[in-house]
């Protein structure tokens, strides 16, 4: 790992944007919809963290999360807005004065995704575009990348350095599941992850309890368990009406119950 | 899995042997050296769980491990001392009043190893050792059986139906971490696993946290999220010093790290 | 793997009894039902394989295979007819000439096993059944390791050196496949592993080419790839009416369609 | 999979172009470096495969590959000397009568590498690239597109049904490796994969016999197992001088090993 000296070692790096802290000892909450479906839906997610969850619970370390352009394993499933979407979403967050992210997976996206959301993140397949990252490098936006589900941990900081390389320090890496030997859960979320990233790596870690579960009733106890073992956040899909949501309907949270969650995990002192 | 209905739906069953409950709300701790090397370690290690685990800090659903028959990946390795340690194991324990667990590799060595020990477990590469399983079964002793490194759950609770199928119903599994991509780590510690079976299997799940990490420094993060997400409780490698261990040294905890473990994880509710 | 002496490095050991030679140039065919059934089923396997396949065909570095003890993951799944099955398989071989080769699970059966089969071979799931290796390896028999589904390749290699530790350097090794991405096959059947062996171990490698397909249209070209890749055999299942067998019968070719493969392997020069 | 109705069923695609056809029956070869580091090595390259392959084997089905745009793992690792590359690689080709193939990663180069090459690749890490998959269907050009190692069959066939639904239905795809058990090797190579695509999938399939080797010594006998399974065809790295080469240099094959590798196949009547 030597040859990715960026990503390795000493002094831990802080993400920080917009009062969001990534990294800083105040574990992050990224939570929103997978896809921002319509304006509506998205301002209805908005002011339900900046009401119930940032003011009402005290969680301040927030950002909205909602996908513009999405990538589907299927050419012919909804790929969302696009950058109308990425407008909702910026408009939604501003309202409420919640910082947003948005993933982007076109290198060629990078430039208007930049100045529309506060956050970038890379998805799973992506991790190893390297146009897409090193066009991130140069954005200086901060970006979250995600770990590929078949990636060693030295492939993902080797990604990261790629984005560190062209002289951008804010970047924070998601853990979203592994492929695994359990048939009963959508990918393998490894704990091992958590400290093995805080002992080798600079950069902050978020682990995205949503995709490894894959069903809604195995998320708490995934953001329970991962907040526990020094994860710096949380990256969570909610929806107000998630059976009804036009992409992974069936592991986004009902708002009621990510509120019930995010006021447990308080009250564990785990945010 | 409908074949394998002893161990899966309702209602949950609680393994009680000795005033130890698994599965019954209060999370067990199974501690002790990989290997039981000679009666003073053992001794050793059995009255500083009686003095500063369960009076000191109150940690009462207590369990001695020490490993007897060591299931070994080189024949030329360490392979324990075998009944001798069981009897050595069997006597640490009562001198102090806490129940023992040990491995059995070995169908003929059932029947001893059920007269000395409390709980018996069953390593991972033996979890589809059908007539090891079903000795167990006829035993009547409580089964802790280990999730191999490569199975997938169903087959997992299946191996379990085996023990129950004799009209055994005093077990329990014990996670250990499963082949996966995080070079860093001796295996990877699938926290989906801990809800899933919790919603699938009437069985208790205990976690080993020493085996995935491999090294000493990612034990207790391992802890604090296992129990958080869940877990009936904890197994974890402890010796009085580990760099001379004739086994796992590099995983073992030294007895004074465990202490601070087993306070913090008291103090943040999760014991 | 240097602990691991006996079965690595040089000189390359070949497997002989009662004229079968693995290893010796010559690929070995080890072909039979998932299990013995009964004593007509095995009998008509048996002059099958010697009239049409060694006799007919000039295959004759061959072996009957035949199920006495079955390791099923489910406990209520048929578990072979045991040692009358194997009685049943000695006499199928001994009236045509062909010698046998069972599966032994319980350390407590290799005696017996030993005194009527020719090979004795080790199940996936107990490749790291130390006692059993231990017993085996005392058994001065002809034993096939298989490799565990989830086994690195170092773990297979220790694991046969308990059996040659003991004196008994008639081992070879039987790749079965592995855990893997592809959800249209039973297994992965990673090819590398065949020159891997070839480089790094004393011992003859044969592949299971029945287990990683799981459905009989796959088997031919996975026994194919396998001999042009350098295999020493394939151990192949067949069954007189497939789908009405009690084990396996997805995955077990009819006999007719076995002796178009061995008659396709014989003229692309591959048996 | 009735998802992507274009990647699969009947009836079975070929790829053609300048004489090369893949999937045709006769098995394609698509041999050269790993990168294309200057025009003297790419052009000894692309002489060695007319006179000594081609016109001297016969072996005619030949694409002449070579990396123009490099996906590292590492950032300062070298990336390939970009469009210069390719127009070496062009014109070497052209001058002795052989297709060229080349790798993009950047949809934005995609315009300028159809204009060069023949064929065009994608990069396992890429495979799930879909704004890199949708330009490449636009492109109209013969497509190979390989599979990463941490996927799934059906999710592979998708990312080929990105490409097919803009209309281009010239795909083939490449079986690289996957992650795996086998430690002494660099990917674990399935072998049950030929057989399965050549059931649920249109396309064509190729296998790179280099990369799950990762040494060259392991190379060969991938190459005879692929073909003699029923792969349409292999990619292999070849090199003028391989422990010299700017990457993957212990992977590829000196031309001379080369050529008894294509020789030896020829007499096995496997090209």
């Amino acid at each position: 790992m030597k040859e990715c000296k960026l990503a390795t070692g000493e002094p831990k790096l802080v993400v920080e944007s917009l009062g969001v802290v990534i990294g800083g000892g105040r574990p992050v909450v990224i939570a929103g919809p997978c896809s921002v479906e319509d304006p509506e839906m998205i301002r209805r997610v908005a002011s339900f963290l900046a009401e119930e969850v940032r003011d009402e619970l005290g969680v301040r370390n927030l950002i909205l999360r909602g996908g513009a352009w999405k990538p589907r394993t299927h050419p012919y499933s909804f790929q969302g807005h696009g950058l109308k979407a990425l407008e909702w979403l910026k408009q939604a967050g501003e309202e409420v004065g919640i910082p947003v992210a948005t993933e982007v997976m076109d290198p060629r996206d990078v430039e208007q995704a930049a100045e529309l959301a506060d956050f970038l993140w890379v998805g799973a397949r992506n991790m190893q575009n390297t146009p897409l990252l090193r066009e991130l490098g140069r954005s200086g936006k901060p970006v979250l990348l995600k770990r590929h589900f078949g990636a060693k941990i030295g492939e993902w900081l080797c990604a990261a350095e790629y984005i560190l390389a062209e002289g951008n320090e804010r970047v924070a890496l998601i853990e979203r599941g592994t492929r695994g030997f359990n048939e009963y859960a959508r990918f393998s979320l490894d704990l091992t992850v958590i400290p093995v990233i805080k002992k080798v790596s600079r950069l902050p870690l978020v682990v995205d309890v949503s995709h490894p579960a894959g069903e809604r009733s195995l998320v708490p106890p995934l953001a329970y368990g991962s907040l526990a073992a020094g994860a710096d956040g949380i990256m969570i899909e909610i929806h107000p009406n998630p059976d009804k949501a036009l992409s992974d309907a069936k592991q986004q949270l009902p708002l009621e119950d990510f509120k019930v969650l995010a006021s447990g995990l308080k009250e564990a002192g785990l945010l």
